[in-house]
């Protein structure tokens, strides 16, 4: 028989009772906000064709990485799964999670499925092999209705931004048939130049020829190139961004004099480009988008700190995202110094800062953040947007950096409907946190339910100047 | 006048008085399974000739480094502890413990000892200088009579199996003795071949030949010295082992060429061995051991990241495992692709990953054993092997690696009456980590029980193939 | 309308009532302890003179790093705060503060604040835009009444030590002072040689020479330059110093011999000394202070992991700690160990360790300390003290290192008000932790209020030699 599946009004908070009457009492004032989301994956296509999503698996199995590389671990085959499989079957793919569900325990992507099973689909039984069929066939017959078109959920969950994210050699089809379609949903990209910064890159040279191209400059030169830049950031602030995006594998900076740099510059376009040059031209190039930002007013985003694609059988055969990439050891204080040194003490620039390494929250990011009037820190993120990351990221960082230097939550999803299942969580342990703040007297309550509503919603909407 | 010692039935619960009845709760059900013990030192002679263990000092302070290292911090020297100095008196030096035992507080050494106390001696008065002589006579007393001679020990604590760990070029003697003994306890070996595999071992050329001698093989050449591993560890699976064990500076893995192997292992029997050298060599035996594994079926161990004999002194005077070693930073990511490019996609695999350096937890070991299907997650280890500790490891690994993705609790102890004291402690502190998580709604209690269980035993079992 | 200002007598204390019943009957044990304060950077000055401080802002904002860090993250420039600027107005400079104090909601900075605001003036409203000009007036005439002179606040509250801290070239004029004024009071100095060992500090020549001036040794010659070192510490032990302190920017030590080290030190003479030989110099330095320690007696304290003056363009306008100094990865477990080789094992030497780099508590320092009889552990330290890095502190290092190698709490404070709420805080937190151990049955209740009196008084009395 199958055991009843509900939300229990009170998850997530504190056990003790009266931490948990008043993370009740907070979190009832910023449930119903509406969500910013100021970063993140999803696809444009969604919201500018506003098609139906498919099946259960197309829509919360296939784009979920946290769910595939856990069946993986257990010995699940990715092809199975309809990863890099077309032919895959749906439902048995389906079948495959529900069997295996358990493994999810303790886990946050428990807690976001269970969500939207449950708030989204109005689902009533547990997720087991039992019930695999009843999920499929519901999910499925769900998203043939007109509620389930990407703008509906758009519009049920309070979406008031969401970003995505875009290379310059995208042309924002997309983003354009969606702000032409005279719908009011506020879909705007963001910058991440990667493909066209990062000389390991796949297809790096070939990037440069598209952007010379679709720019009219010649990026293969030095001030072309940044000419290109300019340009392409431009068009995308047109289009609605407000933000850039940075995903290098470490957080290096570099001040080179423009003869140096334009000599690294053609030296990287070779192919036989050396890993320190590569890793040197990146460190530049994020000191050159700083100073764009700070002409530009866009709003700098670094996610350093990930080893992509570590498991080399895997990236042959599926490719990027698809769950083997590893956090690394990174360092900040050392790497940030050449660019903080031009731009840190320029209070317009907005510099945000994330990481993969939890070691450096209260050693270096904090007191960074505590200092550096451009620099602001990103929530926890990946591994550590969870429960216990985010308490994490709190207990080690408010001490020394406050919550003002700190900007709210991101949901930096590829899975739509884990968007607001991921800012309930969110919003339910900063409530617990503040709550604690108030009962040890750290603070009063009507600052605990200010702060609530500006972790929620105000830093957001401020430090990413939406 | 003497103060009652007592175990209280809810120690190390949380405090919270939901979470600590749901916590009983859960321990209830866990609390008389049988232990299941894949991981330790403790010595096969026990149970061979079932001896009585001698003194109270022999039993309990002698081998256990955790006691004589805080003793030795605060000034009390090793020689009057009966370390190295067969002379001293172990009624003195058991005083020395008991004046000192203050220095406890707040350590896991205090809850093993007084679990040992009350519930193996059935002592009722706290240990202090005043009752020295009293438990020094008591335990004395009670070691001389058969219900606490080893394998009387072994039974009433329901210990189902205990692995041993042994060189390869041990002859199992004690092992072999024990199973034609007519004694129905399984104590099984484990394949620790870090004597003839760390060039910087001391004697490794005097193993080498001893290797040779054992085998018939010619193991100071390359595939002679492959072979005899081989041999080896099918004598050691001949002898019940199921799993090796990997105790190396570093996690460091290679994958040379057979020719380059060779060539490593040629220069590595040199007296003059380079420190690079032997790092690389190590590194590469780690992927030689997985190959075998994969073809013998024993799951591979690994636990990096001592520093051994970091006081030079100590020594020289003392020789290896008397509390000097100390934990460094330890990389994963990077110093185990070699090895996992190779074999991390084998779902038949298996390889237990440990760490000293809990920074890796969340980091780098969580995200890998999350996604490669070769991989585990030992539990937490020596120094963290603690209730703060496994509170740690607990928040750190599960939301990325789940709870399928561990192993259950090794005891890792030579001193043996702690091993039921330990697996006690483990119990206790994962079913208070349950119990959160039910309490936070982010699992029902019925799944609680379930992986209460699961901690305490199926894990075990499964993966060390027990 | 302006909001009441209180401290509630709970604050700090755990949530769980049972708990927070027990911390309460430990903290009124040890809350009128009094304070012995080993380790800061207060001004002798003070003391010497005892005249007024002056306003709020000479006060509470300019000495306070912690203040202006924050506010200068958030765009105010330093000069606004008075800083580098004695022109700037400090009543203007008190409204930016009031206007900006919910940045350091989250922050120790605000407990610390709150406390002096409350307890040391009576103030019965809370700081912000409204009551900036009432707090300016209120504390600004009680510093002109005797009861806020130094002398006063030293003895209200109960200060039975305090330490200041002091270059090898301070001629200690403030503290001959102190001792021939009559008053009571015991204000001890420390030995901070970082100016004459560290050859990258500036001035280092002049500072040799005027060591040379000060000594009657030649300071320039390796076996002259010890000796004034000797001759320093014995006139520094002789106005009260029990201990030295060294700032580095790492662990790093060595111990290089007496010709090796005398040619080293005529190298990092030289204007175009190499980082690397500056490095070992210090390095060598540590070791050369622990056997001087070994000779005189003086507790020797290492203060390593700051990258000193990361902000260049802060640097060079506003000079040394003016909050941009930030925390970096510290090894310990190798740095440490050639003077480990040396005096390690020497119980009649104490060497206390402090660390900005939280990683190696439970990895590197706690089994450190664990072991070595010459090594203790400072508590947390500057960004980490603070409720939740103490509670970290506690975690991480009881478990391997127990409590009594600890040594008490530092305020380590230039702040003069900050040093009763800084153990205020501490002696809070302490007591909730130990509550927890009892109420998990890991100590005996009586266990607990003994090391509360340890933790606030004893261990910091018998580690620094008070």
């Amino acid at each position: 028989m199958a055991r009843p599946l509900t939300l229990h009004p009170d998850r997530l908070f504190p056990a003790d009772p009266a931490l948990r009457s008043l993370t009740r009492a907070l979190y009832a004032t910023v449930a119903d906000v509406p969500i910013l989301s100021p970063h993140g994956h999803t696809d444009p296509q969604w919201f500018a064709d506003n098609a139906p999503f498919g099946n259960a698996t197309d829509l919360l199995l296939k784009p979920d990485h946290y769910l595939f590389r856990m069946l993986y671990s257990q010995g699940v085959p990715l092809e199975q799964l309809g990863i890099g499989n077309p032919d895959a079957d749906p439902r048995a793919a389906w079948r495959l999670l529900a069997q295996r569900y358990h493994l999810f325990r303790g886990t946050p992507s428990r807690i976001w499925l269970d969500w939207v099973f449950a708030q989204a689909f109005g689902i009533q039984v547990q997720l087991d092999a039992s019930t695999a069929d009843h999920y499929y066939d519901h999910i499925t017959t769900a998203l043939s209705t007109d509620a389930f078109r990407p703008r509906a959920l758009f519009e049920r969950y309070r979406i008031e931004v969401l970003a995505t994210t875009e290379s310059p050699l995208d042309t924002l089809a997309h983003h354009a048939a969606i702000r032409t379609s005279g719908w009011s949903g506020r879909v705007i990209t963001a910058y991440r130049p990667d493909p066209v910064v990062d000389p390991e890159f796949e297809g790096f040279a070939d990037s440069l020829a598209r952007l010379s191209q679709l720019t009219g400059e010649d990026a293969l030169s030095w001030d072309g190139y940044l000419a290109a830049h300019r340009k392409r950031r431009a068009f995308f602030a047109s289009m609605g961004a407000t933000s850039t995006d940075h995903g290098h594998p470490t957080a290096a900076t570099a001040d080179l004099s423009p003869t140096a740099a334009a000599a690294l510059f053609q030296r990287v376009q070779r192919s036989d480009v050396s890993a320190g040059d590569a890793e040197l031209f990146r460190a530049q190039m994020l000191t050159e988008m700083a100073s764009m930002s700070v002409d530009d007013g866009l709003v700098m985003q670094i996610h350093p700190g990930s080893l992509r694609n570590h498991n080399a059988a895997l990236f042959a055969r599926f490719g990027r995202d698809r769950g083997a990439d590893i956090p690394t050891p990174t360092d900040y204080v050392h790497a940030l110094r050449p660019l903080l040194a031009r731009h840190g003490n320029n209070p317009d620039l907005t510099i945000i800062l994330f990481t993969l390494d939890e070691t450096a929250y209260a050693r270096e990011l904090a007191p960074l953040a505590g200092h550096y009037p451009a620099l602001r820190l990103g929530p926890a993120w990946w591994f550590h947007d969870a429960p216990e990351g985010m308490r994490r990221f709190r207990q080690q960082v408010t001490e020394t950096a406050g919550f003002y230097n700190t900007v709210g939550f991101n949901d930096d999803t590829r899975a739509f409907l884990s968007i607001p299942a991921r800012h309930d969580v969110a919003r339910r342990i900063d409530c617990g946190y503040l709550a604690q703040l108030v009962v040890e007297h750290r603070i009063e309550d009507w600052e605990a339910a200010d702060l609530a509503f500006e972790l929620s919603y105000g830093l957001a909407k401020r430090a990413y100047r939406l």
